[in-house]
């Protein structure tokens, strides 16, 4: 069975103070490590901080893919030989969007940009992410990114599954009025799609928004693996089943009841899903 | 406001027993109304019973739509000034469905044949359903109807929200082994979609399967207004708000935190979600 021991971390960004974040990044990345974890994933915007008044207030800390932070936090993934998922602010040429990374012992994997953007902190002013959802295929798995607000939307998890996604990971920051997501719809992502879910929010205050922790593992069956239990700084771990994530038709008493979770999915139906309905 | 009182008459139905259920349905329909119920739910195959062993089994009990059944169903809805959802099985020539109608003071206004069938009970024997989605607009809202697996899949409920459903009615038979669906996707399909949802589950035991109740209505905003807490018959009742469930762009602080919950979906990323992929 392939079998994989997941970190996330729950920690407080500050805004603006980048070099702080980062070391404080490094820093858990090898306490994570040393606890045998083989991915470890952070937060959305971990090392830039989320909720800037403007897109220039941003300038200074938005960075290209790698850039110096994310280069010394891959440096750090070869030394340990883990893999990493962090969020920072991408500034690509003259546009800039709400980034998370997938890095591995050799470097980086691939990238994430936040398709779907509420109208909150950063998200207000970057570009909505330009390239569609994707798998990578990773010595810890097949690996898809969403971030924060994608969760919301059940499309985001739906095509990273059908991409042949077995574990999705959702650095996010969530605010207070958000308790919902880690009450409900994590769970479900993972139980509908029979996929592992690592949702991994920050804590702290930051200008007026407080954020509520939470974060949490479920494995593919719908089932919380582990939670974060407080609203400060920590790490949780959990291993997660990456076999039992590709098992989609699913025999409960052979011949009388078994589901047929993707197969019995009904396309021909669906054509509305592909449209821009603004809905109300 | 537009509000509408609701019913779901958690029921246990006897297979192959039409004529008992028939007048027991009837009872709950006038006992609902008493209690000022304008729409009143019921489950799947809610006349028929669901574990039968083979389609040859079931003949006797399938009608038409409408049949004598639920044409007396339609007579005391009449009667009664009341709206109501219910199930059985459909048979249409030489075809059969797991259907459920949507009945209202003057007659029948439309059916839904289930189109996400599992491997279990009547559905491992029925046709599945060969129509569209649909939503229905009645003198009790926009109506849109799931039946128990369909919900499953997260495309039912998209679907039907983005057709303008205020509400979704899911009749379902939730055997043993389904909890995770009304402990997490019942809250987590009204959230992500902002529509009232009501589930409607059986209880009691047929043929070696137990019915695990916990019906529950839930808000546009997430949260459970009621939900059954027996594993007996029992009719729970809430008043649902149909305009809040228009309301799809939510304003929490204006102008620095807004949710676009369906103006921010990204059809052209969506392609995927209509093709026949069989994930594994």
């Amino acid at each position: 069975m392939r079998r994989v021991r997941v970190a996330g971390v729950q920690m407080d960004p500050k805004i603006l103070e980048k070099e702080k974040n980062l070391s404080k990044c490094l820093e858990f990345l090898e306490t994570a490590a040393k606890k045998k974890a083989e991915i470890i994933v952070f937060p959305e915007c971990a090392l830039t901080g989320y909720c800037f008044s403007s897109l220039e207030e941003s300038f200074s800390v938005a960075e290209p893919v790698l850039g110096p932070s994310s280069r010394a936090i891959a440096s750090l993934c070869t030394e340990l030989n883990v893999y990493t998922i962090i969020g920072f602010l991408e500034r690509d040429g003259e546009k800039y969007y709400n980034t998370v990374v997938l890095i591995g012992p050799k470097g980086l994997i691939g990238k994430y940009r936040k398709i779907h953007l509420p109208f909150l902190g950063i998200d207000r002013f970057v570009n909505p992410g330009d390239q569609p959802l994707k798998v990578f295929k990773t010595g810890v798995g097949r690996i898809g990114m969403n971030i924060c607000f994608d969760v919301r939307m059940p499309e985001s998890a739906r095509i990273l599954t059908l991409l042949g996604a077995e574990s999705i990971m959702l650095p996010t920051n969530w605010p207070k009025g958000a308790e919902l997501v880690p009450k409900y719809v994590i769970n479900a992502r993972a139980y509908e799609n029979r996929v592992n879910f690592i949702a991994v929010n920050r804590v702290g205050k930051e200008r007026g928004f407080e954020f509520i922790g939470q974060s949490k593992i479920v494995d593919y069956s719908g089932k919380t693996l582990v939670e974060a239990n407080s609203l400060k700084e920590e790490i949780i771990f959990a291993t997660i089943d990456l076999d039992g994530a590709r098992k989609k038709h699913v025999i409960l008493v052979p011949g009388e009841f078994e589901l047929p979770l993707f197969k019995g999915r009904r396309p021909e139906f669906y054509g509305i899903l592909v449209k821009a309905i603004n809905t109300y």
